[in-house]
């Protein structure tokens, strides 16, 4: 067996935690400086006046093995001390923010209004901070994920968050997306791609908000790059998050097909669990090029596991044109 | 012998440091609810678009017992992990603020951008942080000590706290203070006051800002209580801070009398040590009323005792109106 040439130019498209443990996997199978992940920015929200980026953040603290592995999310060993300040004098704390993730927080709110863009700002956070990829937001502008259910319209945070996903959805909008500019740095990174890769992120939570933006679903629509997805599912669930629950409310069946088609005519191949041997039937017979195998990432080894059968298929194929040609 | 009826509307005149230890003595002296501290916000200054008021905090955490009391400012036990991030990010970080701290400025800044005043945001957070007297900024206008030293102009904190009161002093000033509103509740405490004590404080620093304030100082002037001001000298030495020495480069004498004509035509009584016995006839030939006392607070209880001797001194006075009638 030989070693497979993977690819220097990889682009990651990633939502939150699934995303970053996708991206994680990727880095450390990939030679340094090969991965730049697109974000999305759907879920930003302000708190207290600060521009807090979930989906950046929980990327970044993951590339750069801050995170709390428990929880997906944050700092791992973070302080509570700022948030408790702030419950003792009356405002609302029901977003988790530590101590050290406050520093974050801090920072990028004082470069933004001094002007920098959240593309530097985020790709700069994460140099800084030691993540192994390249982040950067898939849009300098105001998009927000906005989520009508059973109480009405709310804020991705205050339907995840502060009401844990309890309330019926009805309707999801990114709110800003169609006036949103693409971030250039991310155009740029897709259009040098050689490998897109789809995150087994939640489609309509994460990598919607993403290719929502004009200009990024044109850029992915005549990437040079083989464009490939990973199920978000196993068997019809989710393995983090509210996924199946939410296509269910929405009247869509919670497999991988239905995910696949979340992204049509951007994808040439998907990855499925080998378990979900009906569900790759399925998808050839759409046209997509398959690969089944076990997509469950247990831990960062598994992660880059994952990530370099990814690579491997997708650098024969791409050697051998056979995915292009389906395209 | 009686216990004296001390006043039930007192009002505090205080900078940082020397003056929580003031505001703390009274406090725990006092009846509760019978203290106003009114304080310097010369020293505010912007760190990360945040507002930060060192003054003002190093009173609220005194007065609720926050304090670290080795230090005499910032929170006790406090952690460093969001100072610690924007480190590593590249922001400065020579203005230490803590995790907790950072938590009280952030809620202050957030409130600020929502439009509400220092002082309302002031008075809330002191009550809501549990501090033993009321809090109020001089003014809600912008006022900054602006030191002119060997290095240039320099802003106070910069001067203080980043060069350490290294480069020599030539000139003070007290950018904003003509044209500083001073704080309504803060003109109304000192109309409603029975009792003014000037606190050992910085007087170039941490007093004079305040009464740089026209509405300060004229209702200062024109108050009906009696007014004692507090030595910040023993023996021509500060206790803490860079008084004697920025006395001397101002051409100042670092004395007791030289601190009270800081402050003329506003006090008709001056609390010296016992050790300065000499300043106490000097004052006295002034025209003032002085107590000789033990006015070093090693601890509360000592500050509390220095207090309740100022409190009886004034109170008795009071009574047979032998301070007032040398006004």
């Amino acid at each position: 067996m030989t070693i497979p040439c993977f690819p220097k130019n990889v682009v990651l498209i990633a939502g939150g935690v699934g995303g970053a443990r996708m991206a994680e996997g990727l880095a450390r199978a990939l030679s340094p400086g090969s991965l730049t992940v697109i974000a999305n920015v759907g879920d930003d929200e302000q708190f207290y006046g600060m521009h807090v980026s979930p989906d950046i953040d929980t990327l970044i603290y993951t590339l750069s093995n801050r995170i709390d592995r428990k929880q997906g999310w944050g700092v791992a060993d973070d302080g509570v001390r700022a948030l408790g300040v702030l419950d003792t004098l009356g405002a609302p704390v029901w977003m988790k923010l530590g101590d050290a993730d406050f520093g974050l927080h801090i920072w990028r709110s004082w470069r933004l209004a001094q002007g920098a863009t959240l593309s530097d700002i985020t790709e700069e956070a994460a140099r800084r901070l030691g993540a192994s990829a390249r982040v950067l937001p898939a849009t300098d502008d105001e998009l927000k994920t906005k989520i009508r259910t059973d109480d009405g319209w709310l804020d991705f945070q205050q339907w995840f968050v502060g009401r844990r996903c309890e309330p019926r959805v009805h309707e999801l909008r990114y709110q800003g997306a169609s006036a949103a500019r693409a971030s250039p740095a991310a155009v740029a990174a897709i259009a040098a791609a050689e490998l897109i890769v789809f995150a087994p992120s939640n489609p309509l939570l994460s990598l919607e908000p993403i290719i929502a933006v004009d200009g990024i679903r044109n850029a992915l629509a005549t990437a040079r790059a083989t464009r490939i997805g990973i199920s978000p599912l196993i068997g019809g669930k989710a393995v983090k998050g509210p996924l199946a629950r939410l296509m269910a409310d929405l009247g869509l069946t919670a497999c991988a097909e239905s995910v696949a088609k979340r992204y049509a005519g951007l994808l040439q191949a998907f990855v499925v669990d080998s378990s979900d041997g009906a569900q790759a039937d399925s998808l050839r017979k759409t046209g997509l090029a398959v690969l089944e195998t076990d997509i469950l990432m247990r831990d960062p080894a598994d992660a880059e596991r994952l990530a370099a059968e990814v690579l491997g298929w997708g650098a024969a194929n791409l050697a051998n044109d056979n995915i292009r040609s389906r395209s």
